[in-house]
């Protein structure tokens, strides 16, 4: 077998069976394959594309790259959760203690943000004394005692997946549905459970932009996990505007708060609501998603969740009095109101016979309004600053008077804030007639 | 601009500005754009094509990359001549000595041989005391002089052509028309002639196996040489078997002796004749190519043009007493006589009762029958036997009797004899019925 007969066979819409993809895969992780190989290959691969089978076994060899955890330590019916990235998605911090409360075991490997997407990692030590990182076994200990534990990935997981991933970053072969399903999913089947519940972003702030891309990518994901043996159900949610009000990390954590609490914001609920239930059913605590719904619903009634959520967090050695009094988190320094009027004059008739509404929005631009207060990385080196963020007051469909408070941004700096100021106004679009809100889940695909 | 959007752009489909191709041939060939994104560029490239305007584009950043050869000093129209390569193609030595005595000044640069195809320099060196390697000053001079003068390449011709080739060589990335036609035109251009003309060879020894894909190359080059203000035309020529009688370096100098003695084989003077007309047209030397033929004709039949040859040779301090005696040169240990009865056992019937013709030929085996018996190299550091090779008696369409002689193999190892003898005969095919001959000239393009 040679690389260069693999490129040749793959640039003329061959199909690579097992053996072949394996030796790429671990050709270019152990430097055999150079970059120069591999680079071709995947944009040979980039346009004829990988069949089910292809893409799986890409998946199993990047996942067997590495470490794969073992999390046989842990009793019951693991489940995962995995969100493709998108703004003001705080998710796994409401759904982790509904689970863990419910008695499924939840032992989530997590990743910091990168570009306009925000990260888990990064959210959690917003609290103070959250330790992100922490030994395998103290992991599987608190998991077995807690129920919950989210840590930044320890292990050496997909190394394969690093590399490559690395490569397509600079080669403009990042965009292809085999290519990024089995990125993700390499990694979630290294990182051990029996079920995973994937969370397919799609919308102006997530990577896939349509619908149709968001379901070959889900699609292909739950196939893999089907020929992979694993239970995956991916369900396919919105991302044309953040993800409930609040966009920045420690703003982020009050809110998930907000919504353990009983006072979440209708959409983010309903998609916490969703991914939850489907993790129950997978978990085998549920035998249906209206009966996981009434079990959700009542374990944040009751007041559980919210204390599994302090229960987690001090077990992880964050200081979960933050969580009773949201007014002790450090605030920033300055604050930027956005008013209704600061899109009409810019969008609109501001003599005021109109009546407008926020029609659309380019989410992206959102994350990089929080990027530029400083609650994003551009690059992986750099340092966050987790108390600077955004709260919304509006979404897309909501009228729009003049004097409506919009937003409000938090910075530590004035140019900054102006410049966000700047970007978000920007990202929006207004319309004066009124319209039809976006679906907040568009879909579930199982296998 | 950037690498990565230029990639991008050209995996899109797009069309790449003269500043976006030289951004990316300079950067490559400096060293600032690695070569991990430049086979991804080139794979997108193989994917995606690129138009004339963009191929005579990176052609000429390709020639501009090192030096142009400054033949100024050189008298007169100069005209060149190149080969896409093949196997038996001995033309240059003799369409040079027949231009050359029709005052046509040829300053040649040429190449060595690899793979199952031969080079002009390897052939020149079979001759003893003939220097391929001499300065740039002693080759104008002698071109003033004589005519003719053949060297290797000893100017920094086209150095990005030469590191994109070796990318392209590692990559799959070789065959696309815009890349092969461009990697010739931009060491063609560099060369210097006013005029070029290309022999496009076509078939199973050939690196365009059909037609349609030489014709394109053909095209491809023939609209270079337009935009590029230089007179360029393209003869298509059969190479689905060897051209003229004699395969191997000494061989095939033997073999041009003969045809410009006026013993030639008829297809190899057919191709010898029309490459050298086209010449002397685009030289203004002749004014049609009825006329053209004509003077060649002549040259051949009052012996000037084998006088050129070897006041050629002596010229670049050959011996030219070889070529008035043929049988001064080498001779290797051994012969194989190859006949018709070999093929019959293998591929008909032995027993007498039916009439074969040679039908087909895998040309490229016959390239690397001669390869096998020492007479080319697998890499470029191998050196090479000048005086083995293969001597042609049949060629395609021809009856073949038991007792015919279809070849004779010359070898200085009897087990390389006995490997290429089965590969000799593995590459025909036999047939009970009469074939038509392939067109030898299968069409012109010019500008």
């Amino acid at each position: 077998m040679n690389t260069y007969d693999l490129i040749m066979k793959k640039r003329n819409g061959g199909i690579l069976d097992k053996d072949e993809i394996t030796y790429i895969v671990n050709g270019f992780t152990n430097g055999t394959i150079p970059d120069y190989q591999m680079s071709a290959f995947l944009m040979a691969l980039y346009f004829r594309g990988m069949n089910d089978r292809e893409t799986t076994d890409l998946t199993m060899a990047m996942a067997d790259s590495g470490d794969r955890l073992d999390l046989s330590g842990i009793n019951g019916r693991k489940v995962d959760k995995h969100s493709t990235g998108g703004v003001g998605d705080k998710t796994s911090l409401i759904v982790g203690p509904i689970l863990a409360c419910l008695g499924v075991p939840v032992a989530k490997m997590s990743g910091r943000g990168l570009g306009h997407t925000g990260g888990t990692i990064d959210k959690l030590e917003g609290i103070p004394g959250f330790q992100t990182s922490i030994s395998e076994e103290a992991f599987i200990e608190q998991v077995n005692k807690v129920n919950l534990a989210i840590v930044g990935q320890t292990a050496n997981l997909a190394p394969a997946d690093k590399k490559i991933y690395a490569l397509r970053d600079v080669t403009a072969t990042v965009d292809n549905i085999s290519l990024i399903a089995s990125s993700i999913m390499s990694k979630k089947l290294a990182a051990g459970a029996d079920a995973i519940v994937l969370d397919v972003k799609v919308g102006s702030g997530a990577f896939m932009k349509n619908i149709d891309d968001a379901r070959a990518l889900a699609k292909e994901m739950v196939s893999i996990g089907r020929l992979a043996g694993r239970d995956v159900t991916a369900v396919i949610t919105d991302m044309n505007e953040p993800l409930g009000n609040n966009v920045g990390n420690i703003l982020e954590v009050i809110e998930a708060v907000e919504c353990l609490k009983g006072h979440g914001e209708t959409r983010l609920m309903e998609v916490s609501k969703t991914l939850a239930s489907y993790m129950l059913l997978a978990s085998g605590k549920a035998d249906s998603i209206e009966k996981a719904k009434e079990l959700i619903e009542e374990v944040i009634e009751n007041g559980k969740a919210f204390e599994k959520m302090k229960e987690f967090v001090e077990a992880q050695g964050g200081d979960s009095s933050y969580l009773d009094n949201i007014d002790k988190f450090e605030k920033t320094k300055y604050e930027r109101v956005i008013k209704g009027k600061d899109f009409i004059e810019k969008y609109g008739d501001a003599s005021g016979g109109k009546t407008y509404y926020l029609s659309e929005c380019n989410n992206e631009e959102i994350g990089m309004t929080s990027l530029i207060l400083g609650g994003g990385r551009q690059t992986k080196e750099d340092v966050i600053d987790l108390s600077v963020g955004i709260k919304l007051n509006k979404h897309l469909g909501d009228k729009l008077e003049a004097d409506d408070k919009v937003a409000v941004l938090y910075g530590n700096s004035l140019d900054k804030i102006e410049e966000a100021f700047n970007r978000f106004v920007g990202a929006y679009k207004i319309t004066d007639t009124e319209i039809t809100k976006n679906p907040i889940v568009y879909g579930v695909i199982d296998n």
